[in-house]
């Protein structure tokens, strides 16, 4: 039998961690081999953890740095965390998933804006691969550096890849977000303290949001154009779950036939005869697609569900690690949703 | 002291006739002198509604047929038994508020398509004033028939009341609504039993939904243009509550204050300072605002946030009535929400 | 007219301050004079809570200590700051209904163990009367101090209010408490983080609560005996709502005549005719109440339901309020809840 | 490599039936040779349930009578249907695992009153072996028929076991019991229409429901004694999870270390040191138990924690085929939960 993978995962108890584990667990190529946490160091991830205290994870020491040596580790960290973290991992000689944003767009110029920090590593922004395998698969093969795409980008760059690939991408797309609150993490907050989230929708960074320049870069990256895209987000009350919808002025076309086509070969995206619940989605790494056509106004609309915790994370994240090592890509990842 | 005015409610029993109920509950002009309802009639309104044992409401009459003489009749009814019951009530001199679509259009020609009927009443459908005071205040003061805005059209057109007063409405605008489930009436369906329902989020109606022809109808007489509208409504896991987002492209101007101007008298409207969240609005009259340009897309983004049966609905019908009697306009109807 | 009663709130921005402030909002005999906070002060209501910037009480002033005088204060602080707040406004002659629990028990030796406190005031502790009216009405009409009950005491004692009366209460009652999150208080914390606590049920401080005490202390008052209460509380995914199970060893009785007998002249208590839903009493003052005998096990069982912030809390302040001034017991509280 | 397993479900599209086909999915040692449902006769799985038109099971025929021989037939159907579908099965050499009550208790004479019928297969009641495997492991492995425990029995039943092995169990027990809305199952009914579930929770089936019987049925076939339960279940707004409070009168004793003891080689039963929330079962196959002594009342409380989907229905008759058929007990069952 084969040596299992030595995994290192950073920032565990987090949203993104605590789903990348609960993947993880269920990876038969895999072996967790120590979780990296400050808060919680020196503790068995069991005892870190409560709802893992039963989990064949239990056991797994938390340190607050690494211990054990290891092939590959999945960063669930704060942007500015990672910024520093992924050179040292890279220095050693280990490779890398990182869940943040610190290394997503090419063009870091946009970080003191979007992100606050000067980019102090210019030379890994240029060699990082941005994580959407369903565009670049081939370079995630052999990367050393995984930047794993944000929730929305990856829903909306997958409900515009067949505009990209097709030359038919306008200068400015509308996408509108639908997400559940875990996308805002962990934190407990004002706002989504229970009693006041329950029943309650809202958008907020509906002038500013840093999920716009990583979309418009990777855009200028496949078609060398500067298009503008104007993204308006909303949070409902679910835990998890994400619907975008886009809305572009097109020519009229079989949009259904032209996405079938994009993603014929696609294990994760499927083109869906109706609009997609989030439910469909819970727990997988599915993208569920709806475009069609409005003639009366002229737009293609595209409707995408994940999992924003899913394939807009975690599931994503495991997606580039099988890739890597070249393991079967779809290993340990589920498209059969829980439900209800 | 003055006579109270006698009210009959049709269809007490939908989310929008118990909405209204509660309303005339607190209102202190009127009398309910009897309920509608065939499936409960013979019982009284307590017994029939069990949350309305304990009311005042308690021993409220429910007939199949009006007993009691009455000044004003709510109709919470689908939208064809409306069409019918719409016309033998102002046969006998009685006025009506209809919280039904069979009356909304002006454009009778939309019927079959949207609502599956041809209409048997376009004499009347000249006659019916639409129910929006901030649009038809004076027309609804002297009419027979008010017909009741639908949820969306109404947090819309306040949306794009300014740029329709201003003359700066495009040909094409873009109309993203999310909603909570009581939009969808009372009956019980499978996608919205609750362990399916809860955090779960999905679009329906994208292609075609009854609310365009509404919005389109209204801008058509204001302007006398035909402005096309993209509409696509999602459902999310909340009781109540509904955000409108307006896309539309526009010179650049300042929104907040053009918003401002138009809605400075209005008891309802309020342009607020960040994008505003449906509890904000719960249980109340209340619709929040919050426009603002986009320099990057040159794109005009407002938001509009109601409680779909609120002033999406019940509360808007006893703003109505209150102008058809000459009451105080916001006699009974709270600014102040059930919070959390 | 009549001079409206000078109010002032301690404590407006949790959630039984802002539940007070929406029945006072709809109060015509009362006059929200100021509210005090210190994190908020110098601000409007309008400023301080968003929801509350279209209400009519948006302008009331926010104050660290009161400016304006006033004739009543409702005091929504935390326990400790409740204990010196107390004696310092009834020194200055005005009355205080006090929503803490630092008046409660009679019994002050109870306060170190399960307050953590020594009791400051014991000459106040004697002289509070606690603010259950359909046990102590007559007490609360000419008090000066009024200790608001708390929201499981509430619906546990008007589940045994019959039997204390007929002294028929074993030496033994069980008392399980299921309860909405708003009863943990406004600071968010990660457990009621809403990804976490959505879809999330379990009991909390089922060894020791303080609420047991507080119900000892009422039946001991009453019976003379000492009773012990064994209470578990749980806590379910919903803003709001409690429903309170009481098991005791009885002889075979009519249970439903017995407390129908009880009650009859109460205007918010109701005897139902199956167990109740939380949904039937949002936003009200009602206690609904089943009870039955079960001969299998030869236990009465008790069922109330309450809204934690309405009878449990804010609507019975204002309902000790009204005993106080001699207004109408019912003024300003509604028993038509919301519904959806 | 072993031939698989050969499977087929009887009733896939209720809430035990596809929480069923999620835990085959992921098992390694079945194969689902096709599913049996009426209604959906003819169609592939992916077709008859959205959610799974992206799964591995999507191209399962759906049939309404068995077209491939199978070696299990799990039983997904209303009690009336297993009750003549085992004995069809079980004649053509079969193996049954029946989720339904038709085959629960040994007392068939409590079938007319609680199950609304008079048993027409006493001889099978008789060999049906009960599949609570921390009870009746070995009578499962050799078992023809196993009769799959009710979610509320399992939970209370493994909370009572370490008094039924000390014969410390008194002649009346009390049960509370909270569940999530999917125990009530999947057939949409106003009250579990999401607006008016959504924040609601309530009590039912107070004084009779079928879960009594059912736990004293297995009482008193260990202990040969007529121990009454006294059982009240409430329903609370969340899809899934279950919690028991236990309560009995008892001696005091280290309830943990007896727990402890009781459970020490049980792969799925574990005892925890705070009051469990069912978030940490979520999706899996585990029970978690927090037991306690009362000194002041002198009762024992025992607190239980349960998916009633996972350990209190399909999980739990996963567990009993891999008994059944000498797989490890755990192959397929997970105990880490789903989170957020």
């Amino acid at each position: 039998m084969e040596q299992a993978l030595r995994i290192t995962v950073y920032g565990p108890t987090g949203y993104t961690g605590l789903e990348l584990l609960r993947v993880l667990a269920g990876h038969p190529r895999v072996n967790l081999v120590q979780v990296v946490s400050r808060s919680s160091s020196g503790k068995r991830l069991g005892e870190a953890v409560p709802h893992l205290s039963a989990s064949p994870l239990a056991n797994v020491p938390v340190v607050s740095e690494p211990e054990e040596d290891f092939d590959l580790a999945f960063l669930c960290l704060p942007h500015e965390a990672s910024l520093d973290t992924v050179p040292r991992i890279l220095a050693v000689g280990k490779r890398v998933v990182d869940l943040s944003g610190a290394y997503r767009m090419k063009n870091e110029s946009a970080y003191p804006e979007y992100y606050g920090f000067v980019h102090t590593h210019p030379d890994l922004v240029s060699k990082s691969v941005y994580g959407l395998p369903e565009i670049f698969r081939d370079n995630i093969r052999g990367a050393e550096l995984v930047s794993n795409p944000g929730c929305y980008p990856t829903a909306a760059l997958l409900a515009m890849l067949p505009f990209l690939r097709e030359g038919m991408l306008p200068d400015r797309v509308t996408v509108h977000g639908i997400s559940g609150v875990s996308g805002a993490g962990r934190s407990p907050k004002q706002q989504f303290h229970f009693p006041e989230m329950e029943g309650n929708f809202f958008p907020y960074s509906v002038e500013k949001h840093r999920h716009v320049p990583e979309m418009e870069d990777v855009i200028r990256r496949i078609t060398g154009r500067e298009v503008k895209v104007r993204f308006t987000p909303t949070v409902v009350p679910a835990p998890r779950g994400m619907i975008v919808t886009l809305y572009l002025e097109a020519d009229p076309v079989d949009l259904k036939e032209m996405f079938r086509e994009t993603f014929k070969n696609e294990p994760f995206v499927r083109i869906v005869e109706s609009p997609p619940m989030t439910r469909w989605v819970l727990g997988t790494s599915l993208c569920l697609i709806y475009p069609f056509y409005d003639p009366r106004t002229s737009m293609a609309v595209v409707i995408s569900a994940i999992d924003n915790l899913g394939k807009g994370a975690s599931h994503q994240a495991v997606q580039n690690m099988n890739l890597m090592f070249g393991f079967d890509e779809a290993e340990a990842l589920t498209t059969t949703p829980i439900f209800p």
